[in-house]
């Protein structure tokens, strides 16, 4: 089948564009509003934008929720992405929901703050990999904002940590985000592999 | 373990946040040059912009093989993001290879090329779904170059299709990208979901 943008608007295509372009790996983003309200939201439309300065880069969609992390981050210039695992994929869940932009969801998650060493934000101690960010730029694109921040503190957990600089996947156990549902990350392979499908 | 980044020159980046922001998706981007030779090559540093116009970025590196991506694209502002099954894994892995300029990777990887029906680019018949993009504008960050493309066009294989504009997770069988190996993308789960380790 084919879809020429002129017939976009007889089809889902957020779900055909969320069904495509995956798996794809969640940014769990805790904020602060200036009045010190802290926020944290989760984002599967996230990659990394340069190896150096290392950036990150997220889009920020038209939800409330999406809202209160994009005028957190614009207020303050600072954000912290939180890697999930799959021992935290429910508590992530949890704060995808809708909350007023008052409520706290470290508390609603049930999830430990604890505060950065380089910006001030809280991070999710819970979560294997942590990394602190500063706002280099927001993006416009259409009805989206694409958030871009320079790395200025990583932590990992040391059971996560193997020699060299790698990160043991076998023990971050990440959560994959399919277009509705997830998909369990437990068994790798290297390329070119034989044993694969024709 | 915590890294401030007047560290980072004491470890390898690269592993660590390549290990952490992890399943990625892959883009196989299929080009051509303005004297007519087609590219075609892998990028994982990839996710959707915006949903409204329907937007995708991915993020091209210094590497000689990302330059012909990126140089072509600027020349003829088209491009085509064609998504990997595990059907076409290895030949995906044979376009990461080095090449010259002037070698045709769809020969080298034996893939099918068809026209575009909406921009001037070969995709790659095999794949199950192929997004055909018009340049919007290409962002640079540090050593990367963050290329924006608006989907105009949207091809969906038949067997992968589902009613209701879904997209069959079982039979487009992704390929997830970890820091240097691949996960399988098979087995999948709703949230809240209390089976999870804790």
């Amino acid at each position: 089948m084919r879809i020429h943008k002129d017939q976009f608007q007889n089809h889902d295509m957020s779900k055909l564009i969320k069904g495509a372009v995956v798996p794809r790996p969640i940014a769990w983003v805790s904020t602060i509003s200036r009045d010190g309200t802290r926020n944290l939201a989760p984002f599967s439309f996230f990659t990394v934008a340069s190896m150096n300065p290392i950036t990150l880069c997220f889009s920020v969609g038209g939800g409330a929720s999406d809202k209160d992390t994009l005028a957190n981050i614009k207020e303050t210039g600072q954000f912290i992405v939180n890697i999930v695992s799959e021992s935290l994929a429910n508590q992530m869940h949890e704060t995808s929901l809708q909350y007023s932009p008052e409520e706290d969801e470290f508390e609603k998650a049930g999830t430990q703050a604890e505060p950065g060493d380089f910006v001030d934000v809280p991070r999710v101690a819970e979560s294997p990999v942590q990394m602190e960010c500063e706002l280099d730029q927001v993006v416009e694109v259409g009805t989206n904002s694409l958030v871009l921040g320079t790395v200025v503190g990583y932590h990992i957990h040391d059971d996560v940590y193997m020699e060299k600089d790698k990160v043991n996947p076998d023990k971050l156990k990440p959560v994959g985000r399919m277009a509705g549902d997830y998909s369990y990350i437990r068994e790798f392979y290297s390329l070119p592999n034989n044993d694969l499908p024709k």
